[in-house]
């Protein structure tokens, strides 16, 4: 292992995410500071730590030589997210926001690896309304440089890195997929920036013209929505009381969902790359699963009582939002009929399509397992039939299904375990704890408490109005303040894990990666 | 197809069907018929039924010419597990017992998969405690022939069908992997039935000596301990408030869970055979996962109050009939803390030995998805280690381990879809959506019904007292007499799913299964 390389990489990384504390510090620097609260402070000690930890990898690294292999590449990530997840806690932290290190870790985590699950406006920390604005900012800055993918910003950002730039963007999931199945998009980081860029953009513009939301809001909101992130600068979006909000939103996340390397292909190609984009197996059957979800929710809150226009309007944002793991919500789909919160947890867990910023075990993988059955069952009707598995015409080898399943796999067992460590928390319920553990993972973010079964026959609460939940309320409107720190430490570790798909930590774990 | 061959082996199956009935009808001539329910005239229209619809399969069949294929032998094993659960439930609609037809396939077909999901106690039917000891016998009778495969019962007590009967073991689970792990076993079915009746009748003397039981009730009991069917002819086993009776049922239900091809090997090999079954993988993790499933519980149920004995009590018990998908149960454990519930839901999924009588995906599945998983880290930390994964020294095919992994994921899509079908009842909660499909397609019996989330926080009850639930009561204590038609008969196609592993079932519908 080449340490010193790895610590020369890693001080370019921090310094990087050192710096781009100075865009929220310049709106704090023209806010009051409160008595309890002081963002300036918070982002004076981001910089300054993440500046000190550079100059330490930095002087480590200084006389690095060799290349990049694997092995480095892999620790680089795993420690990167570590990194950046402490050094964005800080400002936090540091600000006096959020009085317990642990709280400023999750939330920080949170906002890069997308989850968007948060400890605000629980456990006496202020919610996002009474939040100094420059702090919401970096909440979104961090889901955005996440929903990118921390290593592809920058590298897209540094294009002096050359190889070792390539070899990093392997352990990302973003526009990566790990089974090798797409090996040209390496070399098209600064596409897929672009491209993130100019929708973030355009999300914005529309959520100030058609949602009538400020320009700060909007802005905020666009980093998240794109990101697939779900922090808002509200307890909720439904308070925004805007139609208009919801459309784009809902818009936009779909986008998120979408690979960004196909969508970059688009931009470079033109209409034959949205053809060829229309016509891939994972577009397809992730625009199938939406409108069919989409659908099946509907129609359940219509049985429910639900008007048709009420009932459509709820369904699709929250179906949009989580099944591309964003995790906004403007319904407390707690009291929601129980087919309708099966078809909104199956979407968190199956999540958006590989490529994008959106979570979950993404549609490929469903698509690959779906062919596989199908093959399984014809098999076992002729078992001496020879057939071979395609996806979008190129033929799936062996070694790539039996990686795909064992990574669906994988997610389950780290789902049951990570369920396990919350339950030590005796004050969660079981669907809690499993759905915490689920929403974690997949990086969506909402989860489900305990309420009370009689109102599951009262009528629905109309959209943005929160329903009593006994012990902490982990749901669309809660927070995770209120959990135990093991828990959140146990949270934070899922999160990581979810982001980069498995298997770029796990390997950290394995003793041969430290062998030789 | 050869439906003519196919109708003459079914004649015999139906015929034998129908003659087994004549031991229930014995114990019948002996009851008073009550006003309501007539035993004697439910097991006479079940044989005269049985007689008739046999008449006319052998009519149809008598030109039978050729042999029997593996197409032919799929589609008997399909037809054979409905014929059964029709003429099964005769007895229950034409004594009066049931009222509704649905009930009485739904406790047939319950029986038959050794499932043990009752509607007895529920929707205005009598409690077993009011059934008719007739009635009550034949439940245990049917879970009894189901739990070693009615399939293999007929074959072993029919020696002259020579071939065909080796070709419709095939499609059984009990004694045979559908992977073809073991394909010696197909000619051990007289060694497999002669364990099975052998351990009955010693769970049976058991239960009078330890548990001081009377004969009619250990009988009943060791028909449905061994078979891991779980009728009990009391609302539940609690009820005998014997310790006795606990560790006996304890002890055989662990035993139910073990390979009975296995088994009928150590009874054959003596020491030798012994020491095989001791190192073979899956008696090792079965094991290991009975024990710490049994910690695991025993502890967080003395983190909510209980002492150290109870705890045990109340942990080994419930987590060996959960795990061996028995289904019995002495604790009413919706109160369960979360931690506990997840061990015990996650022991019925899985379930006992591949070649038992035991529900679940089976132990030897969890076994080569943690070989894979291991292989899936090891060859992502170095892309080129060629490694080959054995279980007992055997090395597994890529086709096998491919097949292991389609089923598991199988399971999970049919408990999704299953779960779906039951949320059109939207008295059910989620999670007892998701816990009834599982617990069907796992032949386990007990779900989860919702509860007042503040009794979570209250001291366990007692053994053997059951919680008030919210909606029908599916739980432990509870049954699915309350549940729409629609959602029996999805539940009764999920029993036998899974009692077949899927895939011999899936194959009947596949198109390519009808060409030719």
């Amino acid at each position: 292992m080449n340490f010193r390389h790895v610590a020369r990489i890693l001080a370019g990384f921090v310094a990087f995410f050192s710096v781009v504390q100075l865009v929220p510090l310049a709106l704090a620097l023209r806010e009051e500071s409160a008595e309890a609260v002081s963002s300036q402070q918070g982002f004076f000690a981001g910089i300054v730590t993440g500046a000190a930890v550079a100059a330490v990898l930095f002087a480590l690294g200084r006389r690095a030589r060799g290349e990049l292999f694997r092995r480095e590449t892999l620790l680089i990530a795993g420690v990167a997210w570590l990194a950046a997840g402490v050094i964005g806690a800080v400002p936090f932290f540091g600000s006096g926001l959020l009085r317990d290190p642990a709280d400023a870790l999750f939330e920080s985590v949170s906002g890069l690896t997308t989850c968007g699950g948060t400890v605000l406006g629980c456990a006496g920390n202020p919610a996002p309304e009474a939040t100094p604005p420059s702090l919401l900012l970096w909440r979104a800055m961090l889901q955005w440089l996440g929903g990118i993918g921390i290593v592809l910003a920058f590298v897209a950002l540094m294009p002096s890195m050359g190889r070792a730039g390539k070899n990093l963007l392997m352990a990302e999931s973003v526009g990566v997929s790990s089974e090798g199945y797409q090996p040209r998009i390496r070399t098209r980081a600064h596409g897929i920036a672009l491209v993130y860029v100019g929708l973030t953009a355009l999300c914005a513009v529309a959520l100030v013209f058609f949602g009538g939301m400020s320009w700060f809001d909007a802005i905020c909101h666009a980093f998240t929505c794109l990101a697939t992130g779900g922090f808002s600068t509200r307890t909720n979006v439904a308070l925004f009381d805007s139609l208009g909000v919801e459309i784009v939103l809902t818009t936009f996340m779909f986008i998120g969902g979408c690979s960004f390397t196909v969508m970059a292909g688009v931009a470079r190609d033109g209409w034959t790359g949205l053809r060829g984009m229309l016509r891939s197996g994972e577009f397809r059957i992730y625009t199938l699963f939406t409108a069919g979800a989409i659908l099946l929710v509907g129609i359940d809150l219509m049985r429910r009582g639900a008007g048709l226009g009420a009932a459509l309007r709820e369904s699709s944002f929250n179906v949009v939002s989580m099944l591309s793991c964003c995790g906004y919500a403007t319904a407390d789909f707690h009291v929601w009929p129980p087919l309708s919160l099966i078809v909104i947890v199956t979407c968190s867990m199956v999540g958006g399509c590989s490529g994008s910023a959106a979570g979950g075990l993404k549609q490929v993988r469903l698509l690959v397992c779906l062919k596989l059955l199908g093959h399984t069952v014809r098999r076992f009707v002729q078992p001496n039939l020879v057939e071979r598995i395609k996806l979008d015409e190129e033929v799936l080898q062996a070694s790539t299904l039996s990686t795909v399943l064992s990574v669906v796999l994988l997610w389950m067992l780290t789902i049951l375990l990570g369920s396990m460590v919350l339950a030590l928390d005796q004050r969660l319920s079981f669907v809690g704890c499993i759905s915490a553990s689920a929403s974690m993972l997949g990086g969506c973010g909402p989860a489900l408490a305990a309420v009370h079964p009689d109102m599951l026959l009262q009528p629905l609460p109309t959209l943005g109005v929160g329903v009593d939940v006994v012990g902490p309320n982990i749901g669309p409107f809660g927070g995770y303040g209120d959990l135990s720190n093991l828990s959140k430490l146990a949270m934070c570790l899922q999160m990581v894990l979810g982001r980069l798909e498995l298997l770029p930590i796990l390997a950290l774990f394995a003793p041969r990666f430290w062998q030789r």
